[in-house]
């Protein structure tokens, strides 16, 4: 078997480099980060907190989408699993992220799930504090804590753009208001999505993300439990199902751990109680997930036997451990 | 932690019997089997071979939509991953088993997947065999062999049944045909398909299947490879994904591993590398999903930590065997 | 066959005024007209501008969708009608017409036509004008001209009712502002057209618009054609298809001639070359439509042979006129 | 005013023939005639009995979605309109003719209207007789009498091509079976529809369809009323809103009288009181509607001034009828 490693991972940067001209960079959003499409780095973080690393590790990127999971986590924290499903559903939707058609058939109006747009937008209006400044600060300070970097912040650049290109999510979160199935403020709700897809950190943040998440909610280094380790299980699960847009069946496939992308290319996966993984690579495919990045997961998984539909190596440590 | 046994099980069908009467026995279908609403049964194998079960365990009852998994493991055996998902995809739907419409909007025509009704019609087309009665005959040895029971066999009064009834997978079938983006001879596709949901088989049937996926196709008592681990891993990955229905996300989180339901009230569940599962309960959910089935299965997960979510136990295995 | 007179439609309001009890005013929605479920009132004019009239004639009403046919008519004047229907279809659509998913369907993301909430914010993203309010004063100045009653104006606590329950068409503003499909600013869109949502008028006034145009655009005491002929078939025609929302077959079958309804219960109908009827009743059905209003424009078109497609009457007068 | 005659069709045929090769002739259906792209013909028969014609009128074809039309009248003839519509409603539809989706959206499953591929399946279910034989020859021998035509009979060529493609309308048969929504025999149903749509005949017979129909269901030459004229103005008015596909809309817009369109390029038109069109044209547009047919009838409707909302004739016509 493959042994993770700085080399191994840059091997893979440049394996899969060619793939980035496979896909394409989001384009015409003036001031929505600058991204190179040739760009693509990968940082693993195990659980002794061995960080590995190669490629663009040093390029930051806004988080975009990836930023639904830790909303999710934060209402989940504030309400409680029941609560928060009341509003939002956990199944997956087959159809593309920012559809809204979805939110007007069937008998209940709520979204699909909490990693489709609607959803997230309905989440954000879920979480608490006094005005969306106090709710995004909350946010953000645990993106610092979890990921022990102080200086992630919000750009204000890309917060703009996602003001000006926001007219889609205006109108799923005015839908959602006209049909009642969400009770919320849909001006307040949007202006913490957009400030949320706005924060800005780098490949090594992502993978102490997923490393979180894979760790049931515990920070390791100060070995405190900061949030309920069954809301981790319920993150994962809804990663699993919903995580990577009308492409998670795909995913579970041909990855098979809990990955969370956004489409300015960031993804960030969770290997149960093993390890967490960061990719970037802005050149996305037209699901919304990054090419090159989907493949360097892809690898990894196989190389280190990660998949957690193959028992073969659970059940060899299983035996030993009995 | 709870220890596996009899009558561990039998506690839990007691707890959960009321439940089967939040549900309702499919109706309407003379022949269609003739459950009890009230019966509930559970069996669990593992890799050693030992079976624990308590309840309805000598009612039989047909697999109806639990078929799907096999006719999607023999067309893999057959064709392989990339030809199979070229007609079939491999994404969750969000909507009803037996829709239409998703058909019809898209790009592509395809079935979402091999475990709504249009995509197994479509994987029933794909089997090899001259004849239906050919190809129908290797499933049910494929079955036979995974469960050691020779006595497993299609009920014919159920598949007239089926036909009688099959006006909805008709429409599937003839639709996909007409639009072309499945190659398929509906006649044979649906006597097929009709005929696999005939077949008739009882709880501990149910077991063996999911252990030998939760094994990767391999026959324990015999040491035996079926079929390649790689299809189990794909297999568990839709059953994860979409193996339940448009509940498929909801069993995600509240159960955490996978598993495939039919309309008759029976599950089969695969815990990668540990073990398998079965239950059967009659009376079924607007989804289509046992109501005791399901708070049994949810229950053995939390007792015996099953969740492939949950990183406390993989991470305390993996501890002691490095 | 029956003659027109204050008498013949008193007896119809008596006759028809027990419907009133199987529709429901528009509920919910503070400052929207104080409407009375039990009015129902009726008034026809005749090209020798004879009014008849009987019922709730002096109640006044605003006229919601029935706005829409003037918005309409000012935008082909402003725009012609090959430019007004490359932003707006002219097919009839089967569902109803706050609906958003048809603009998310298809290979254009046009509304379908200009009677459906979507398609009259687009049209009021046509109208010339440097300002909302220069917008508002033309379309406010065309219904003065049309009615000749200058006291027609904008009800201030509508007004602000229509932006209080507005988040359905916030929601169709933007996704198609989102989807590129319309070029409009989806606030001043949405500000014009809640503004003639609000105006408010009274049955007579109906009458007026359904002679004006059944007269093709000629104002009759004057003399004048205040608009292009042509635009007044156009809109028959689109009045004739989409004009009584998803019921619009039905009109079409029971009364065989071009009507446009509003939720507030007003309903105007253009019979061609003969009469322009106004019709109120604030009991609405489930589709949005007058019950009483519906019944007295039934039987009128019977009484008098009003119906389009009854060829009898026309021949009999095409005989004559040879 | 034009005045018609054979040279002014002559004369609109040479005009229009290039609009010929901006359509298609529907292909890949062996067997389904045999039609020159390049054909185009007219026919107009006045109440009079006098018949003006030009171009392809030798060329026969088949009726297909004209037939919907005969099959809607037998249907009302047999149960009255309260009855079949309850099995199809009246309303126009924005979608395609042979879509599905419709049936499983909203409440009742219903056809949207007898049009739609959906619509005339159930309608074929209506119609009384014991055997399929049985009923398609009471429409064959209506056809017949209408047109004075005793030729005028199915090719079993076209049947059988009928047949070979007519999976999609199978789809639709069989989901309506399932749904329950329409109580029909789906195969008898089919048959009589396939059988319908392959009745071969030439456009002076679509000319005495339309002629029929706009003198409201009487035979000139035998001065007999044949059905009810209640039917003729619920179809005219069917015709209207749907009778194009969904181009309907913008037929009513740009020709402005009741027209019913085949995809082997017959449209037939009805002229309220005044004449009968017949056109054909094979080269068919996306929507399924001859290019060069939909030319000529908007070009006569302007050129004789037979645009039903166009009030300015009507009213010329009254005041010398007064």
């Amino acid at each position: 078997m493959v042994r993770l490693s700085n080399d191994y991972l840059k091997e893979l940067i440049t394996e899969y480099k060619p793939y980035t001209t496979k896909g394409e960079v989001m384009t015409g959003i003036p001031g929505l980060d600058e991204l190179n499409q040739n760009d693509l780095g990968v940082a693993v973080m195990d659980l002794n907190h061995n960080i590995y690393s190669a490629g663009a590790t040093d390029v930051s990127f806004s988080l975009q989408s990836a930023s639904k999971v830790i909303s999710l986590l934060i209402a989940l924290e504030d309400l409680g699993k029941e609560k928060v499903f009341q509003s939002v559903g956990m199944e997956p939707m087959g159809d593309f992220f920012n559809t809204i058609s979805h939110l007007e058939s069937g008998d209940v109006h709520r979204p699909f799930n909490p990693m489709v747009n609607a959803g997230a937008i309905a989440i954000c209006s879920l979480i608490k504090g006094d005005t969306v400044e106090e709710r995004f600060d909350r946010i953000l300070m645990m993106l610092k804590t979890i990921t022990g970097n102080e200086n992630i912040d919000m750009d204000p650049d890309v917060y703009e753009a996602e003001k000006v290109k926001g007219d889609r999510n205006r109108a799923l979160a005015y839908y959602m208001s006209s049909s009642g199935a969400v009770a919320l403020n849909p001006q307040d709700a949007l202006d913490l999505y957009f400030r949320i897809n706005s924060i800005r950190l780098q490949v090594h943040d992502l993978a102490k993300i997923g490393l979180f998440i894979a760790n049931g909610g515990r920070l390791i280094e100060q070995n405190k439990q900061l949030v309920s380790p069954d809301h981790l299980n319920t993150i994962q699960a809804i990663m699993m199902t919903s995580g990577m847009y009308n492409e998670s069946g795909t995913f579970a496939v041909e990855v098979g751990f809990p990955c969370k992308s956004g489409i300015s290319g960031g993804i960030f996966s969770a290997v149960p109680g093993r390890y967490g993984i960061g990719v970037f690579g802005p050149a996305i495919n037209q699901k919304g997930n990054s090419v090159g990045g989907a493949k360097i997961l892809q690898r990894i998984s196989a190389d280190l036997n990660l998949n957690i539909f193959n028992q073969t190596h659970t059940h060899d440590i299983k035996k030993s451990a009995e």
